[in-house]
């Protein structure tokens, strides 16, 4: 439904930090879509087109997409209290704060659970997964696939290649709550058996919605368990009839879905799946900004939290601050220039560094100049910052 | 942040389902509000507004609120999983559809379940509970406030008073998501527990955010708990101090919020705790146009699932179809007449009935004209219906 005149939303700082995002106008106004029943036919086709679009973002033409009201984190549920069954082994690789948390959420429900820790700025390496896998039978592996608390990066290609090789009847799970549709993720030809996401960083939509693409073997295994799941809300024996329906073209019911939200979705998921760029493009212009603003802090002597390029996500950079400056300095100096970036989350290093989220609209539609606001105002505030601290 | 012009909605059929519900102009216009940090001074203010306008909604001002992206579905978990410990003895008040899966849903944290069920139509009576509580220990009671499935109203006031007096120690949980601002709830002076609910319905907002809100007693058994959560989402733990970190400025980070609902819910909220008509007479209002619904379907011939009307709720009614009609002749009537109502939902009369929700704008704002528009389409409907079938 578009408005006319275009709908415009008001003037903001521009928003770039590692999520959410800035959001499209006609995404916007998707969300300010009349009210409408969960039930009614111009819906179920809005939440059918949904689950098949994600399909297609994640290259995986088989798999069995939720979408279920809530945050991201509600995807580490998912994945643990349906997948594994109490005293099952799982295998936490741990890149940054997000996988001490997945380790919480895995122990939750009873999983055994032994990690992977990665040092600061690197991701685990296949090697050492491959040690890890050959000391212990694992129900599950879990990967952060970009770890949005320090910007770090992880092979999943490499990392699911080596689980299939070494355990093949590990199942993968990655989260690409950071990393999908700003990272290309090849979910069946990798072998990744579950990818979680949310809505507000690549996908370009508001926060609220937790999005989870299992593969038929991760499907095989939830059928195969002889528990009941561990959670309610969370519990797949619930939504996969769900999913099923709205996606034959039929409502059902077990919790009423974020209407509006999924209105929202159902606008992104089609500039990005239909749209310009093309899908390939969008990865490939994701590189090249994230490129553009690597060198530009590079040649203002920042240095990146991940500690070589092969470690550095496409869709986010995580800096630390010149010796001598802190967050007081950069933060609210580029606020002022109506820039808004995030400070540091990772617990080691919190007051030492800041993040820049360059993904979704910011990264494909160049008429916007973000990216050229992003650098100019980052040069001009750090430039500043050195010249005061000289002088 | 109001729109120049004012922002107003695409042009829609009326939607009077017992939720979602319509939604006014400027709470959709805030949920297309600019995206935004979760951690900005701007939306930790927002927040903790709802945080603190939800209290006054349920006149509760020592309660502590939850308030997390999720269906009202999620307010479940969060009872079962933080307020029950595995193997404690929980008795659910069963009036409808709602009552069976809350059961599920305690159960499947490993609390033991008795139902006292009441009939259909019907709501459970004091003396029921009474005998129930006389008989075993329970940890907890819960309620449906209004079954949503049956438009079934339970006398909060008085079941709560039976707990207090026969059981002292047991917490009262009550099940309000079709009922918190649509019908009359004063939780502290009731020795309500928790209430939980969800946005969509009363407190006329898209879906989309699941509300909880806990008394003192209720966080004192969370916090006197041997065991530990047994949801990772749902968990307290987890969500108490992001709550207390809101409410007191700052920020605080366990999953992000789904701000742009956060926006349209503090919108919603600022009308209906600040807005006309008071609040005292926004249920006033509610009992007004259900009374006018019921007796306008009564003298129709249309029978009400409440077999009394001391059961029968305020924002919305249940009606069995004339004998001899059936949905076809009634609910897609009343979509070309742009009035959306809802089919049944409880499985033992899914057939025979349909539902009419009347909450929120559609029932405050009379210069919208819903409520006659409803009936109109209603008497026009049904009379011709009953034409037909005579003819």
């Amino acid at each position: 439904m578009a408005s006319n005149p275009p709908f415009k939303q008001e003037p903001h700082k521009l928003l770039v930090i590692p999520g959410p995002i800035e959001v499209a106008d006609d995404v916007l106004y998707a969300n300010a879509h009349p009210s409408m029943s969960h039930t009614s036919p111009d819906f179920i086709k809005v939440f059918g087109d949904c689950i098949r679009m994600i399909r297609t973002v994640l290259y995986s033409p088989n798999s069995q997409p939720f979408l279920i009201a809530g945050s991201g984190t509600l995807g580490w549920d998912q994945v643990a209290s349906n997948l594994v069954q109490p005293g099952e082994n799982v295998l936490v690789l741990n890149s940054g704060y997000f996988g001490d948390s997945f380790t919480d959420c895995l122990q939750t429900y009873g999983a055994h659970v032994d990690q992977v820790q990665a040092k600061l700025g690197e991701a685990v390496q296949p090697s050492e997964l491959e040690a890890a896998l050959q000391g212990k039978s694992y129900k599950l592996v879990t990967i952060t696939h970009v770890d949005t608390s320090t910007g770090v990066l992880s092979d999943a290609k490499a990392l699911c290649e080596t689980v299939k090789r070494v355990s093949p009847n590990t199942l993968v799970a990655l989260d690409g709550v950071c990393s999908v549709a700003s990272e290309e993720i090849h979910q069946e030809e990798w072998g990744i058996d579950v990818v979680l996401t949310a809505t507000q960083k690549g996908l370009g939509t508001p926060p609220g919605l937790s999005i989870v693409n299992a593969s038929q073997a991760a499907m095989k295994a939830f059928h195969e368990r002889s528990t009941p799941p561990g959670s309610y809300y969370a519990s797949w024996k619930r939504w996969l009839p769900i999913m099923q329906a709205y996606e034959a073209g039929r409502a059902s019911y077990f919790a009423t879905p974020p209407v509006n939200l999924v209105y929202a979705f159902h606008a992104s998921l089609s500039q990005i799946t239909k749209g310009t760029p093309s899908l390939q493009e969008r990865f490939q212009q994701h590189r090249e900004a994230s490129k553009r603003i690597k060198d530009t802090a590079e040649a203002l002597g920042l240095e990146q939290v991940a500690v070589d390029s092969k470690f550095a996500a496409n869709g986010m950079t995580a800096l630390y601050f010149p010796v001598g400056l802190s967050a007081s300095d950069i933060v609210p100096k580029m606020a002022e220039k109506d820039v808004t970036i995030a400070a540091g989350l990772h617990k080691d290093i919190k007051e030492r560094y800041f993040r820049i989220g360059h993904m979704g609209i910011s990264v494909v539609d160049k008429a916007r100049g973000d990216i050229d606001k992003v650098l100019d105002a980052l040069t001009e505030v750090v430039k500043k910052a050195l010249a005061t601290q000289k002088s």
